[in-house]
């Protein structure tokens, strides 16, 4: 049988990367364009996408050998195959990004957002592969979600499912971006994180490292390197962070009973640090009967990781035609 | 075509009552036996079950009209076709129902847990025909729940899913009979809402028709009672426990966006008393893009709620040899 390769597309706030991909994972050849460099008109923007994506499948020489094209963007919804209104892109209309590159290129796309993009891509390629019930978890500016239930994305009636960050854990609590108080994404997030140790700082008077960063300034990472040289009030804020979040997992189970709940994103390259404590709060915290739930960090590369789950939509399109 | 039927089981802790059931969700007849009138023994209450089950069969002249029997009971597990140590029975090992049903009375069995049955009963009979995506959540003793995506059951991946009753939402808040503290149900079921009735009680003085009766012996039944007659604390008490169940539910439209909640059980039919204020804090709490969520009272009545939500999965066994 002729190899055959999908497309993964992730449109981020900057940078729109793709890749081609093949069957088991590996990106043999990948692009990029600047998402803003096509002014607030989508058309440009698609037209710049569409050139590049047919070059680089020329370049390596897999025309008439790509099954599907996946695209994973920041509010991209399934069902409608529509990028709707997304904060951190340029557009700021609804745009119908799946039929648009449809006719352009000539083969079939299908979108969804991101971190159900990344769920599908570990099921495809990573840390679930084999898993037919599990849920994925973004650790990154905020907290995203993909719910995989009997080997398919949870969606929901309108597509809008799986918008874990946004559980309130503590009523009346932080400002959420969202209009509400309290969301997990405030307290658990990479942000969340640094907000944390700003509280933290402003209210004790104890020694920190932090001390030596001007407190605006002050962000996961500034942490992170503070606790990694054995700061104690920044390995608190860890322990904090991971706190709530093990607990909010435990109870996130009840839902779905997962075989495993697996950490994505930048703060989830905090490793130990952060999985120490998740960690030990989820097994405190799980009702008895879903003891043996696995709490996993994802095994796709967080360089390769967007053009991945995004491609392993592309295998998807294959899929649906079939069926 | 000839007509088909179905027979509906539920196996509650006193009575297992079950009944001959048409596609249009109509019982043409139904009767039942004593749970716990054959011992420790499930041997003899299998024979006695298998009889009366055959003898209500040939009284309704439908022999060879049955496509299958659905089983409605606690800690009843989908995948194994077994019940699994369920405190209120009287069988203190797992009971491999489905397979010794099956045997006696030569007719596909299913069983899973009570709430997942009502929930299947809604879809096939009830509020949520033609709904692809919904939640049910039975207000009880306790709290179950049944959640529905793409038209099937969410069973997680050991038959566990969706016991949103035991979802954390006081952090170290009241004890659990789960062993654990805060759940759901310790504040919102008929159990939670005679307890914040006895806490209001013990700890303020204003005057009250509940204090009335003795403070060990009130139920959901007397708040409701005292609401009716116009009582000022016992309708705070459905407000705490409607504001309370509202809020959450509202979180938990963020796991698989439903088209609708429903609430079912004794609690539910408090009505109004119940409904305004779950009402007032769902919409209230409610992410801006789940706005169109509905949240609904079960259209199954009561007394006949628990053998169609039984006997709808017997229509599941005829799906399942089909495909």
């Amino acid at each position: 049988m002729e190899l055959e390769y999908v497309v993964g597309i992730d449109v981020g706030g900057t940078n729109t990367v793709f890749g081609i991909v093949d069957a088991r994972g590996t990106i043999i050849g990948s692009d990029s364009i600047k998402t803003r460099a096509y002014g607030t008109e989508v058309k440009d923007y698609l037209d710049a996408l569409a050139i590049s994506i047919t070059q680089l499948i020329e370049t390596y020489n897999v025309k008439g050998k790509i099954r599907g094209v996946g695209i994973g963007a920041p509010n991209g919804n399934y069902y409608t195959g529509r990028i709707e209104f997304a904060a951190n892109l340029p557009w700021k209309h609804s745009i119908a990004i799946c039929k648009e590159l449809e006719q352009r290129i000539g083969i079939p796309v299908l979108l969804t957002n991101d971190a159900k993009a990344t769920a599908i891509g570990e099921m495809t390629y990573g840390a679930a592969k084999g898993m037919k019930n599990f849920m994925l978890i973004t650790l990154g500016t905020g907290i995203g979600s993909g719910i995989v239930v009997n080997s398919k994305v949870v969606y929901g009636h309108d597509g809008l499912a799986g918008e874990l960050g946004h559980f309130v854990i503590r009523r009346n609590g932080r400002p959420c971006g969202c209009g509400r108080k309290g969301c997990l994404e405030t307290y658990c997030s990479a942000n969340g994180l640094a907000r944390t140790a700003r509280e933290l700082l402003e209210t004790r008077s104890d020694s920190s490292l932090l001390r030596n960063t001007a407190i605006e300034e002050i962000t996961s990472q500034t942490v992170c390197q503070a606790a990694l040289a054995g700061d104690k009030l920044a390995k608190e804020v860890f322990d904090i962070t991971g706190r709530i979040l093990g607990e909010t997992l435990a109870d996130f189970v009840t839902f779905s009973s997962p075989e495993a709940i697996i950490l994505f994103g930048g703060l989830a390259q905090a490793g130990d640090l952060l999985m120490r404590p998740v960690k030990k709060a989820f097994n405190e915290n799980l009702m008895r009967v879903y003891k043996n739930t696995k709490l996993l960090f994802s095994q796709l590369s967080g360089a390769d990781a967007a053009i991945l789950g995004a491609s392993a939509l592309g295998w998807e399109v294959t899929r649906k035609q079939r069926e």
